[in-house]
């Protein structure tokens, strides 16, 4: 898989390693710290986002350790001691991690990640933690989006070439079949993450015969089980349409084979989509299928359906690869508590803007599901040590309005968090990608349509246990 | 360097194996190909773009090979004749490149990369030749806005963490430094590429010790020749600085170090570096950096230090790791022309959107230079085979609004790309990420102010020949 086997312990921001390296030199390496990683806002104004990345997470955690080669670049820099660098080069990886798994709907505010262990390692592995998990979620929500918009049609990967990097292309078109994405037109995803791959043509084909009937039929003589053909080169229905009927009477029909479909790439989509299933209709292909591309997303994509385009499958590019209307995934990695003396002491971050206070303490995480519709009620972070006893009734209210109550009956709690470390020994396998899929279809399909629609989604209850508030209130008190 | 011994060889389209697979059987894989890519048009509307990636490309050409994992599984998809399996499996590149070389400002409509060759060598590598230029092009040309906004203040990359993955963040890293950043956070850009990695601090940091003092003077203690101290954990104004200075007399003074500088990471962070500069100065540290961070791009540079923010250093993340206000290159790979016979037919793509028509032919890109100031006049477009004489006069006419023309006098015609292989053989290499960086400088030094302002830049020329122009006349009027 795309981390194994590539030396990314490096990948971390340089700050990790003088922190590392000041707490090693200040006796504080073994010091047990707590860190959460959780995010402020979902993307598009969306009403959920989805996780995404823990495999290769997990893959680099599992790899980590520095190589001489990177204790001789660190060594380099003149500013870290030889038993520090000693330290890193017999470094082992002993933290414990939980996160939520990948394909379940998260929310703004909840410890999607925890890391517990020695502050040096915990601390150090913040960026490969981010930056895992904040791009492929941002891919899987994105791609979601999409898909919702199609109503049920496929909608493919074709961003690639468009792709901010080799991993962002792979990667996220890993991250955009968990989302719901059909397939990829990227080979290696396919090979290295047993997403399937498709792809037929590009205008290229066409120009390189005589003229478009002859490329159509050199293309249909080939691949005649699997004949796809781009008819926007010329003119879609005065010249793309009628030769590839010609092509599926003189060369699929004869040999028993049916068409699998046309693709159009260009022009306006709606109308000739519109135009060309009536011609295939009539000509007895109503099982071709039509499928279309260029700079789609979830808007073009609801309007174009909405006016009744006649589309069977969407192939989605640059906008579904870079997230391009939000690309940003904005996941932090923060301190919550530390050790001292087997204790556990929270910590939390004040600011003066209001949002970006934490949540301090080792915590758990919990969703409550109506026993009756089976449907997601709330989100509730309690203390770790914390049980939801979903036996009883249980009062949750707003963490910023707490005179917003609302007690819950006949549900069932759940912790939606696995543990991947115990000490630093790795205690979950990745489940395979079509489960992943699987899975995250089924989880979504635990929340109401209020939370699922495009336009002022309803906000999802993440709330916090009464012990966990008045923690929190207590340090905010003192602080202030 | 990031491609090497990786396998991205599957990184391409599917399309471009069912294309091949189609021309292996039609008999036509040793016809002669030729494909440009270009670009359609700037990033935030900027009035230049600047390539980037080359190295990254170069690398991947010359590994170029499928290994017997990829033959197996092309052979799964049960679609490939053994022939072309065959083909593959010993396929040795054979084409000619030619790029424009990186840090060199670029603009739309140029064949910024050309290719020549067998035409499924040419056609099967066009996904990575769009991913690595398009990629590193977005960077590198987001990089230089921000830092041209900074006004000479040094900019770093932050942006690992929020990066579209590891590739996002690394080469994002190497290409903003290209652009004109002066360093990254990122410790692994610094080991591969040579770019200068920094960091000190996280909040978490301050928050290991009993307060922001104590954290402060461990810091301070361990590297006291580098000492830049975050000072925003709880009060700019009312701790982290009064607390920052205390540990600067305290530590710093009696060594006879002076602080390298502040980072302030939230708040109005304008109004803080002016009263952080004021108290620093009256302290006796006037040579104290401020450094800030948090949600920057040109736009909030520019506003800042019109306001009179007191900054040193920018340390710029997410807008500039993922393009965020544009994270697309839209960079396209066309088939120009072809050979049959040794006789090259020039090809063109129509289509109703006047904007998507390709310009034929294979063809030279030259930049022409007012010999007296050294500003760049102009780009033409030739064929292949002219030569602009810059001994006489030239004349130069929009290709689409041909009455507007300009006879240029006194100017150097210079070809702007270099042949990076000669079938299939490597004959350049890639320079020194220092000296390119330099290059790019330069070389934007030669655009006038008026094509780098940001508000309405000069559309700058990028014209045809008068033979080129005439010919792509001749195929649209032919296909109309």
């Amino acid at each position: 898989m795309a981390v194994s086997n590539r030396n990314l312990t490096m990948l971390t921001d340089f700050y990790e390693l003088t922190m590392s390296g000041g707490y090693f030199e200040k006796g504080l390496q073994d010091k047990t710290a707590y860190f959460d990683m959780f995010f402020r806002r979902i993307p598009d104004n969306g009403g959920y986002a989805i996780m995404a990345g823990v495999e290769q997470l997990i893959q680099y955690l599992s790899e980590l350790k520095f190589t001489d080669e990177d204790i001789d670049f660190l060594r380099s820099k003149k500013i870290f001691s030889e038993e520090f660098l000693e330290y890193l080069r017999t470094f082992e990886f002993a933290c414990d991690v939980w996160a939520v798994p990948e394909g379940m709907p998260i929310f703004p505010n909840e410890p999607i990640v925890t890391v517990r262990g020695p502050v040096i390692q915990a601390q150090f592995i913040e960026t490969m933690v981010l930056l895992s998990i904040n791009h492929q979620s941002l891919i899987a929500t994105k791609a979601n989006r999409i898909v919702r918009a199609a109503k049920g049609r496929a909608v493919m990967e074709f961003g690639s070439r468009r792709a901010q990097g080799y991993d962002g292309a792979m990667l996220g078109a890993r991250a955009a079949y968990i989302g719901g994405c059909s397939g990829t037109a990227c080979t290696s995803v396919d090979r290295d993450f047993g997403v399937p791959a498709l792809g037929t043509m590009a205008h290229s084909w066409v120009q390189m015969f005589d003229n478009e009937y002859e490329a159509f039929k050199a293309y249909a003589e080939i691949y005649p089980q699997s004949c796809t053909l781009l008819v926007d080169t010329f003119n879609v229905l005065k010249s793309g349409i009628p030769n590839a009927i010609k092509v599926f009477d003189e060369v699929l029909k004869p040999q028993g084979y049916r068409p699998a479909g046309i693709r159009i790439d260009s022009g306006d989509i709606t109308y000739l989509s519109k135009k060309a299933r009536k011609m295939l209709d009539e000509a007895g292909y109503p099982d071709c299928k039509i499928c279309v591309s260029n700079s789609l997303d979830e808007n073009t994509i609801e309007s174009m359906l909405a006016q009744g385009a006649c589309v069977d499958s969407f192939g989605v590019g640059e906008r579904l690869i870079t997230s391009s209307s939000e690309p940003v995934f904005g996941g932090v990695y923060k301190l919550v508590a530390l050790e001292d003396n087997g204790v556990i002491i929270p910590k939390i971050k004040i600011s003066e803007n209001v949002a970006k206070i934490t949540t301090p303490c080792f915590k758990e995480l919990w969703r409550l599901f109506d026993r009756d519709t089976g449907k997601a009620i709330a989100d509730v972070l309690t203390m770790n040590d914390e049980v939801i006893n979903d036996n009883r009734p249980y009062e949750i209210f707003d963490p910023q309005f707490t005179w917003k109550r609302k007690t819950v009956e006949n549900f069932r709690a759940q912790r939606i968090r696995v543990q991947l470390f115990d000490k630093g020994r790795q205690v979950y396998t990745s489940p395979d990608i079509s489960y992943i899929k699987e899975y995250c279809a089924q989880q979504l399909d635990t929340l109401w349509d209020e939370v699922k629609r495009f336009e002022n989604p309803h906000t999802y209850y993440v709330d916090l246990s009464q012990k966990l508030w008045l923690t929190k209130d207590s340090l905010l008190k003192k602080r202030s």
